[in-house]
């Protein structure tokens, strides 16, 4: 027992040969992520607000795909979505169809606090914001050059990239192209999830979503029991193929396993990631109300970080060889 | 084994005083809508496309909150939301916040099998019914006046209503008026499961939602694994308080019981309508693959109706006294 954190930048086709530029920023940023969750967990702050510290800088950092940095849909609009939940309570909040929102994160937290409901999209969570005097900004805010050309190279292809796809182009496509519109698109959606050491669990998730994806289009992020989930048992955030994680419910599925079957929250999430979704499309993290963590992925990466009381404490985004 | 179809019209707290002239149409619109999902799994229509059909049916009978008799959000606008899902390949649809659409659940089936998304939501599902050439009219057809009436008086009361709550209406309301904006408001979110006799399974369900929402409110029927779900062992069909039905995960929690707990779809049904949802919050209806029918609710009532192949038919609102 005792507490413990972990964090994700997404999941997806990372290469092996992701250039130092592009990989340490994204480490560092983890780091730093990391930090300040657990110092806030060593302040006792409790996990709900934790997740959604953590997830607020991560939102905050270009490097990731969840405010700024949120990829374009394929009218070169933002539309950022969140969730957050509390596990003792299962009280929870998600938005979508975010246009000017700093911190879609925060914005799921009041709509779980201060309305009847649990989930706001478009113009109604936009007015919401607007009501709550949250930050917001005009949407050009948050698109980055790289994401424009991202794109563009997308609808070259004529393809919806999932958050991390390194191989999205299709036949008659340069392969030095390729290079070029990918090497520098790996971003993810981002998650934290956290238990203190009485067991309290949270989990937050947050995302701009596919790069070319349909004006409108929803995914997993702001579905509790898709990307989001935490009960009594554990916290986990899922990333990668929205569609591969709405359709295997796979935040609800891991904490089911151990609910329902009694397995450990590495058997549960393992499960999950690695026999009941497809291979190349999931990753997740969680965390136990003993203090465990587990972050599997079926994809070739995940932009991770973890920390426990124990003093264990890991940043990484492939397989240790 | 045989082929099962269940259908709802919402559940709640429905008067066992509900005037004869508000049951009725109701009972006969159910016996309708069950007499075409029976012919259609008798013709061996596949369970994916008896549910759309039903559903439709519902949706454009006004008796229901579905289609035409949608509630009102806060501002009188219609917000409908719909999702569909296929148990074998667990393919699925969603659509939200649709303001023109005549049948969101075929719309819902559109993005199932048009994109490669799941889920669209407000002005992007609008267009693509637009680029799809579904059904469309004026928002104003699916205004009633008895649902004009329905939001002035939640507006008085200050209250968002749930599918069939009769005692919004707070202190200082007079009884009286609480009878004549309630004793018509026995409406509820609808939605159809059903099994082939090989064990193909199929769930859809469509609503306006709550009286008085917040605009942009996202309740639990369009979210797989919350309103909707199914698998190879059953297909489930959740109504009730959203929020309720949200954060408890109904209609894959009746699978994931099965499924991980080794338990019958009545065991199932029963555990998370009896044990894991507040009083008051939810009813569904679930058929399972070797053709049960399971229809519990913690409600007062839910409209409900169901067949098996082997002769056996209900149409029913409480329970047999």
């Amino acid at each position: 027992m005792g507490w413990a954190i972990a964090i994700h930048g997404g999941a997806g086709d990372i290469p092996l040969s992701l250039p130092p530029e592009q990989r340490q920023p994204r480490e560092e940023a983890l780091q730093h992520c990391l930090k300040i969750g657990v110092e806030a967990l060593q302040a006792e702050m409790h996990p709900l607000d934790v997740v959604e510290l953590v997830v607020r800088e991560l939102e905050n950092i270009p490097h990731f795909n969840a405010g700024k940095g949120s990829v374009l849909t394929n009218k070169g609009t933002i539309e950022m979505e969140a969730s957050i939940m509390d596990g003792r309570t299962k009280k929870c909040g998600a938005v979508s169809g975010l246009k000017t929102v700093v911190n879609a994160i925060s914005l799921a937290r009041l709509v779980m606090e201060k309305t009847p409901h649990i989930y706001l999209g478009f113009d109604g969570a936009e007015e919401f914001a607007k009501e709550q005097g949250v930050e917001t900004v005009d949407s050009s805010h948050f698109v980055t050059a790289e994401n424009v050309e991202r794109l563009q190279h997308a609808q070259k292809a004529n393809i919806v990239q999932i958050d991390y796809s390194t191989q999205p182009l299709q036949n008659g496509t340069k392969k030095e192209k390729a290079t070029v519109a990918n090497g520098d698109s790996q971003l993810g959606t981002v998650g934290c999830v956290a238990v203190d050491s009485n067991g309290n669990l949270a989990s937050a998730t947050s995302t701009g979503g596919l790069v070319n994806k349909m004006v409108g289009r929803i995914g997993d992020s702001p579905i509790i029991g898709g990307g989001t989930y935490a009960n009594e048992l554990c916290a986990v955030s899922a990333t990668g193929k929205g569609e591969a994680i709405l359709r295997a419910t796979v935040a609800r599925d891991v904490a089911a396993l151990m609910e329902f079957k009694g397995v450990s929250l590495k058997e549960a999430a393992n499960c999950v990631v690695h026999e009941r979704t497809p291979k190349g499309t999931v990753g997740l993290v969680a965390v136990s109300a003993a203090g465990e963590v587990a972050m599997p992925y079926n994809t070739t990466g995940m932009f991770r970080a973890c920390a426990t009381e124990d003093g264990y404490s890991e940043v990484a985004i492939w397989s240790a060889s």
